[in-house]
């Protein structure tokens, strides 16, 4: 990589960026005001987190296929037997805290878009990883590179969502081994947001830091973290070779991962709360220990994806009190291990956008946000335990995401918040409509939704009587509708496609 | 009224209920395990105590057509002025705090259903005060005495309410003269639950208290509460005749009243949430200590409703932040009063049980459970700003309180709920589906809901593709064919429809 392309990320282009997107309603990533919500003593928080290391000692964790892990934490002082490896107590959490930054911030291609995980920060990011897409025109179908790049596209457009996300869904008309170019690529052209990498194989981990360096240039990419990637253990207590080895690809050339049991709890942990969180726990640790031998200092993020599940028929259900408990035990547990934290989204198991979706997204949403998450995967868009990604939903979900950055900025307590002035001259009995201080207010009083409708029982009949989900169809037409790209150096899109199409020249035509 | 009937309450009849309705799923009132969640410091919430303060010394509070509180407050140091009541600092909230008790429990008809209002308790009752219904089948239509008494059987029959609430909708098919009598009738006749009294008028409250010394005994009636009123505020900072006079009467007997304001903010408050705040205390205050020179000791409740508003259309919002922030600084300032608070709801402005309804219904619960709410009146079936109660969104919102019932008892920290037994008998990489812990803790693992759809994408689609309001229709009309009568003495139940005959007699056929 030539030094002007290691320039390029802070320089020139990025201004010239920035300055060509004023248009583009820009909305730092959110930073929360109040204290986490605490749902457990400091006593409850250390019986778990002595749960986890008793889990970590005594039965240990698995790593499948994974001959480096075993060296590494047989070198680290770990007992290791097989593939399984137990820790003696406290390893885990001491090679985590000696070396893994308790903050960290992720560069965008255009620097007014960059994002800090850790502390009160909140990062909003879209649903990954549906085979499926929905929308109220075609209903459910698979997703293609098109619907790919409209879900980037919406993210981009709105000024809610901080992050442009990963697999925003699978494009499914695109070869599996060649999937992951166009989908880094849509990210990177369509989008100036921060975005994920490829994790489904090492390889295409390797490829996601090579088109990274092609935009940020090598030396940049070395020295600042421009990806970040989701790598999931294969709960109960067991990590697998191809995950671990794309969050080795990512951790050597110092990009993030975040390292995430997906529990549904009752089949892959016992069925309770302080058990659940015991064994995510055990595992994130493991996982974020083997990153940390990999490379001293490379930033990892605490992931936590528990769902609880019909005890009839074993289905994954969401926005159930306990998985909302387990939210808020681990975001405790993460800020005392000094680690940034991802959770929750709006999850649901409905199908479409209805009350059903809404109320389980929500009750995912609230503790999301009141446990402080960093990190919020799924933040719009997921459907059907996410097998699908909605449109409607999508926008939906994006107008809650607008309602937090109010909330988040908690009670004004300044003399005009206070608004003294306003009773001292406003007599009982009379409204405050026209009152200077409300006329002075006006237009930031209360958060603005563009799909509620407020209006009355007549007019909103005479307008159609549409439901939230009707409306939000054509919030997302329009948005796609005025959307244009941002500005990318022509230069670096042409080099950035003549690397993809080499790479994928050099691939078998049929897909895997 | 006789010894005979002063027994009753606790006596015979009320444990042949008991037995009777061993079949009615009974839950007791909800008890919160967790802290209540502060928004603000200490510093900050007494800033709003001292505007408050300053509000009601400065600026007063004007009582409309009240004689009897002017001469009380100017009995009681007040500065009074034509109908407008200044307060030195901090008389206000010394007449609460002297003599207002901090919990008090409501009777129900049948004591198994008692309610404790304060601490860490919380009641869930139905929506107020609609003039319309709403159906899937015959969608919005004038509330009748029919559909009244539907919503006393479907919150009876629900184990999650544990209230029968007031105005369920107004039964617009009877006279209003006349319309209190089948009300209270209703709550008395179709549940055992507690419920609210009428307001619109003193002498209605006063039916109301006479109608309660029928079925419980005048002098039980003397001794507890068993009626809870709703008394609101004319905001800003005008209390009425009508009102005050219905607080008056049920005070007098010994009832419980909440004096809520209720405020459109930025029309009936400045638009800032400490501003909305302050006021809310000041009316409220006002109104409390009305109460207790009325009758010291008399219960009563902080009350506090207070919505957002289009500053486009002044029309109401529902689940903005900007009313959440409102509600968990009113619920820590009624907690350092030392008052019950009542407050939040599942609250909307949209028509239908769409995906508009229920986040913003739950952008409000969430509030309200976390905050610590005690009496949360419109827990279920309030749609179109309180214009219409439907019976789909009852259903849907119910659903919801049941979850609330098993977050609120919080993590189980006991040796069952650690579950650590299950970690070292069980390998890395084996589900826990068939593991004796899983077995032994199945039924009870997870909050079970009756209207999610948690099954496969296709098999909802071969059952119809039902939206969640769809089949929330099939479950209200369940329950209403399902539904049985508690069992009340027939000697009192003749009385008391003898009384209501008289009293009607007495009343000229138009409505007013």
């Amino acid at each position: 990589m030539s030094e002007t392309r290691s320039r390029r990320a802070g320089g020139r282009a990025a201004r010239q960026a920035a300055r060509m997107h004023a248009h583009v309603e820009r909305v730092p990533f959110l930073t929360r005001t109040m204290a986490p919500v605490e749902m457990l003593s400091e006593e409850g928080l250390a019986t778990i987190e002595a749960n986890a290391d008793r889990i970590l000692q005594e039965v240990g964790i698995e790593f499948h296929d994974a001959p480096d892990a075993l060296e590494l934490f047989a070198g680290a002082g770990a007992d290791v037997e097989g593939e399984r490896v137990r820790f003696p107590s406290g390893l885990c959490r001491s090679l985590v805290q000696a070396t893994a930054p308790e903050q960290f911030t992720q560069v965008a291609r255009n620097r007014a878009n960059d994002v800090v995980f850790g502390g009160q920060g909140t990062i909003f990011a879209p649903a990954y990883g549906s085979p499926f897409v929905r929308d109220l025109d075609g209903g459910r179908r698979y997703g293609t590179i098109e619907d790919f790049r409209n879900f980037v596209k919406l993210a981009y457009a709105s000024p809610w969502l901080h992050h442009s996300g990963g697999t925003v869904c699978e494009p499914v008309d695109v070869p599996v081994n060649k999937r992951h170019f166009d989908m880094v690529y849509a990210h990177l052209r369509y989008s100036d947001k921060p975005f994920m990498g490829s994790v489904t194989r090492p390889e295409r981990a390797r490829d996601t830091v090579d088109m990274a360096r092609v935009v940020f240039g090598a030396d940049f990419v070395e020295q600042n973290t421009v990806l970040f990637s989701l790598i999931n253990a294969n709960s109960p207590l067991v990590w697998d070779a191809s995950m671990l080895g794309a969050a080795r690809a990512y951790a050597e050339a110092n990009q993030a991962v975040m390292m995430t049991p997906f529990i549904l709890a009752g089949a892959m942990s016992p069925s309770t709360v302080a058990a659940t969180c015991a064994q995510t726990l055990a595992e994130s640790l493991a996982g974020m220990a083997y990153v940390q031998l990999v490379r001293a200092g490379a930033p990892v993020v605490l992931g936590s994806f528990a769902s609880s599940m019909s005890m009839q028929s074993g289905a994954p259900t969401f926005g159930t009190p306990e998985p909302a408990l387990v939210l808020y035990v681990m975001a405790a547990l993460a800020r005392r291990l000094g680690v940034p934290f991802r959770s929750g989204g709006a999850l649901t198991a409905s199908k479409i956008a209805d009350a059903q979706a809404a109320y389980e997204s929500a009750n995912t949403m609230q503790p999301t946000m009141l446990a402080g998450v960093n990190f919020v995967l799924h933040a719009a868009g997921w459907l059907e335990g996410g097998l699908s990604m909605g449109y409607e939903k999508f926008v939906l979900d994006a107008d809650q995401l607008g309602m937090w950055h109010s909330f988040a900025r908690g009670v004004d307590l300044s003399e005009n918040g206070q608004a003294m002035d306003a009773f001292t001259t406003n007599e009982p009995g009379t409204h405050f409509l026209g009152h200077p201080h409300t006329l002075a207010n006006f237009e930031q009083a209360f958060y603005r939704s563009p799909v509620a409708d407020n209006s009355s029982f007549e007019q909103w009949e005479s307008e159609g009587a549409k439901d939230a989900a009707a409306r939000a169809n054509a919030l997302w037409k329009r948005t796609l509708a005025e959307y244009e790209a941002p500005p990318i150096d022509d230069a670096v899109d042409e080099e950035l496609r003549e690397w993809i199409d080499r790479r994928k020249a050099s691939f078998p035509d049929a897909s895997e």
